[in-house]
């Protein structure tokens, strides 16, 4: 196509509203425009790599023998009441009325709906296994929609939702998901790293992500530095210590008074011990009753595995008049010695402590020289903390590493859950009736540009992989009205589509180095750049985006040359 | 694929809740599932047909020089404000408050969106034209959804925006959509007709639709059976009828009494003439104030035509106490002679009119005898009713013919409708500021289905054109258990799929009865047979859907037969 034709509106600086590079750079690039807050309009460019994705998981998902359906984007309510989400969902669901006064929402994913499909029209084991899928537009009304496309309201996503008559092959199918997304991510030219995570309130047995690595991620990936164990934060489990040979404390515990000094730093200062001396008791409060949770004073809580030790959906620090009940003592100054009223949990690292400072569950108050399972009693030691840098890997000797990532993918093996709430269920080989097994595979489409964007790029602009640049190349003519330079540019465009690469002829007139600008912020992978020069010797000038590294070809060799680049990319 | 693993649940009977043959058949080819009122899933086959739709039309717009993007579905009120449709669009527009209590809705058609972003990024001449298209859903709260994919709420449709400096050139593009829109249709194989339409409440000044021509269809075309002149119901002009030979009566008005008699048929009846000798006097209110129009007996009103004469928005029959004030007699009493209070406008044909029966403007009486022009002056004669059969064309001396239609494309020069309400505007060569001027261009994509198999369908099924056929061909082994014919099935399978042409595979253990009933309800084009008497002699059976006709060919020459069927499938 003909940059001179299309709506390219690039910017030069930096638009006030955006946070994050790839935001940035594809409003600079003009490939997306706002509409309203988290709500954005594709332009050609930006829509042209919105299909390429779009094509790629397609061709995937239909190699791995799921088929394409296309499910409505309004949803009628009483399906949501039927799975129980319409009072679990919270206001990213958006909901309305239509003009006759029922109920419906935008649909935020679609379990209810496809459920509901097949539950339909299946009857049989015969008829199952099914993986159905769709690539197709949905809309969560996130309370603070930012960064591009990283976190909108209005997204593209890629959905899928298998139904089974056995566990097996439910695990046949998650595993072909997991395939066809590692083929996917590797076709679009990502970097990326799949990862235990936690299956979270759409419930389920077991899941993983997807993350595109860059440094600028919002996720955290844990990873072993030794084995290919990763997990995301949530999930991440660490290894619990070997039984230590330093010998506990004998001496008894002491009081101490610690005026008005409640937080890890300002008691470990006071008391001149480090934060690794002391145990955090943290009262919590769940719909099924209040607990306490031990946690070394320099380690982070993990909620996900506290919740699901409990089995519970609510969790939350419990109020002052809670704790004043269970501890005696007010905010700030709770510790395990004496707690009767609760289950007390505590991280597998409390059981190392030699000689701890706990609090003294009274005003102003800490004990010291405190021993665990001498002076107070753990119901159960367990892996309760985020992990950190150089923990112990879960499954080999090594260490755990920390490094940010951009979730792109997920996927679940869902069970149950929505086809016994919503009685999806289907007679097996010997006739009895159970409920379908599924799972549900989801990939943020639009999003996989922005951590395109995220992972490559440079003070210039994009570095698109060739699979999700909107062209693979672009020939820029170069030198005013010699009509020459302008023949050969639109022969070698020309016959770059005709041997299939997509290509975008810069025939705008403006000087070389607003066209070179303008190609490196885009993005595209390859320039051809036909100037005078060059071409007195019958060639033409191939850059590559990524690299840098500019070479001669001679004019009938481009297709040939560029087809070559396009190969090696990956290795460049 | 194979036809073992997709989810098409075929139906034996019609199911009870659809009215029409397009959505009795969709849902009996489980192509498509009712989620809601107007609201459909798309199952395996019926997106199939969807995308290939799609591709189509994409791939001649782009050809015709328009350039793909994608908006958004969920839009901010404040641009329909400023346009002015907030509050003119109906309860079809969906609207709605995100989370913070903003104003939104669906958008059922983006003119507001496309000009606010075309608006902020193009400021000259040298950037226009432009052409911007997108295949998109959109929603439309129809008060009475029906008929499954042809009156939907929910529905696919290609929709396009052209931005201009000039007229000639908007009206260049026109005609390049025009062309497009011939081809997508011819090569979506249906059998359709351009018709001039009436540019409607959404502004502009002239349009025409694309009708699928189909004896089922809602529409009427208006078409001369000498010239090529076609409009729709709406739109159709009439001409005048030329001066009538027959002198008009010369004897006085005299009034008769027609006691509760207010009808056409009751008063010709009654007074023994024929309809077409009575004068219908319509009383109709409009925002500029009341008018009276005059129409015979035997014809209808094009409120449209009264609409466009007056230049008004508002047109309704007036009600009693209007009627009282203006006529000074009853509804249904009402008649031209002495109506000095308003502006009086009379169809074409009652000026021919000879000895006219009128109502008395007084209860129970009507007036026989009259002249127009004599016994009462008319302000304006012009074209203001419905054309029926054997109305005149207005371009030619042939004769006007009624048939039935589908609209499934339409489209209009916009004029500077939208860019003057939203201040879209640009520099022109003089340094003129300019408002742009615009075109729209709709394709009802998931329509096209619809209307596909409304113009080709039997008792059997679906009867699809190969082009928009979620498969064109089907292949059948027939005979179980036999290793045979499943190796040839299963080879000649592979190889239409190697040489490009999509075939569905029967591969489910079923009886040769319930395979060829599927394959001619879902209306896959070419079936071929697989069963144990040809392929002795090394054929299999070739048949068209279509024509029924069947043929032997050589195992190795299918895909040379299945070519040779595909191109020649318009002219069988």
């Amino acid at each position: 196509m003909r940059l001179s034709k299309l709506l390219v509106p690039t910017l030069k600086e930096d638009p006030s509203d955006a946070e994050v590079v790839s935001h940035k750079l594809m409003l600079r690039a003009g490939m997306i425009r706002k509409l309203t807050a988290g709500v954005y309009s594709y332009l050609a460019l930006g829509y042209r790599s919105l299909r390429k994705i779009e094509q790629i998981v397609r061709e995937e998902m239909d190699a791995s023998g799921a088929q394409e359906v296309f499910l409505p984007t309004v949803q009628p309510a009483e399906l949501w009441m039927e799975s129980g989400r319409w009072d679990l969902y919270g206001k990213e669901l958006l909901r309305f009325k239509d003009r006759h006064g029922r109920d419906c929402c935008l649909g935020p994913t679609h379990e209810e709906v496809i459920t509901d499909l097949v539950r339909r029209d299946v009857r049989s084991y015969r008829e199952l296994p099914l993986n159905l899928y769709q690539i197709q537009t949905k809309f969560r009304d996130e309370i603070r929609p930012r960064f591009g496309l990283m976190r909108g309201r209005e997204f593209m996503m890629k959905d899928g939702y298998s139904f089974h008559a056995h566990e097996a092959d439910a695990e046949e199918t998650y595993r072909a998901m997991w395939e066809a997304y590692s083929k996917i991510f590797t076709r679009c030219g990502l970097r990326f790293r799949a990862v235990e995570a936690d299956s979270g309130p759409i419930g389920g047995s077991f899941s993983h992500e997807f993350m595109v690595l860059a440094d600028t991620g919002e996720d955290t990936i844990v990873s072993c530095d030794t084995c290919d164990y990763a997990a995301n934060m949530e999930k991440a489990e660490i290894r619990a210590p070997d039984p230590t040979s330093i010998s506990a404390w004998d001496g008894p515990p002491r009081r101490a008074k610690t005026p008005g000094m409640s937080t890890i730093e300002q008691v470990s200062r006071f008391l001149k011990v480090e934060p690794w001396d002391l145990i955090k008791t943290l009262i919590l409060r769940t719909e099924k009753g209040p607990v306490a949770v031990l946690i070394r004073g320099d380690h982070e809580l993990n909620e996900i595995k506290v919740r699901n030790f409990l089995k519970v959906d609510e969790l939350e620090l419990a109020d002052q008049h809670i704790i004043e009940e269970i501890t005696g003592g007010p905010l700030g100054f709770s510790g395990p010695i004496g707690l009767e009223k609760v289950t007390l949990l505590a991280d597998h690292a409390i059981r190392a402590l030699p000689r701890a400072v706990v609090g003294g569950n009274e005003n102003d108050t800490h004990i010291l020289d405190v021993v665990p399972d001498r002076d107070f009693r753990v119901h159960h030691y367990l892996d309760l903390r985020l992990a950190g840098d150089g923990d112990r890997c879960p499954r080999c000797d090594g260490k755990l590493a920390l490094s940010k990532g951009i979730e792109v993918g997920h996927i679940f093996k869902l069970g149950v859950k929505y086809s016994e709430a919503m009685n999806a269920r289907f007679l097996d080989a010997e006739g009895a009736e159970r409920p379908m097994i599924m799972g549900c595979y989801g990939i943020g489409v639009s999003r996989m540009i922005a951590a395109a964007i995220e992972q490559s790029h440079d003070k210039e602009g994009i570095i698109f992989p060739p699979a999700v640049a909107p062209f693979t190349t672009i020939v820029t003519p170069v030198g005013a009205k010699d009509p020459g330079i302008d023949r050969t540019a639109e022969d070698v465009y020309q016959e770059l589509w005709n041997q299939g690469i997509d290509t975008l002829l810069d025939d705008r007139d403006e000087r070389p180095g607003v066209k070179f600008k303008d190609a490196d912020l885009i993005g595209i992978p390859f320039r051809i750049t036909v100037g005078k020069k060059a071409l007195a010797q019958g060639k033409v000038e191939l850059r590559s985006r990524k690299t840098g590294e500019t070479t001669l070809a001679p004019v009938r060799d481009v297709p040939h040359a560029v087809r070559e680049l396009i190969r090696t990319w990956g290795q460049g």
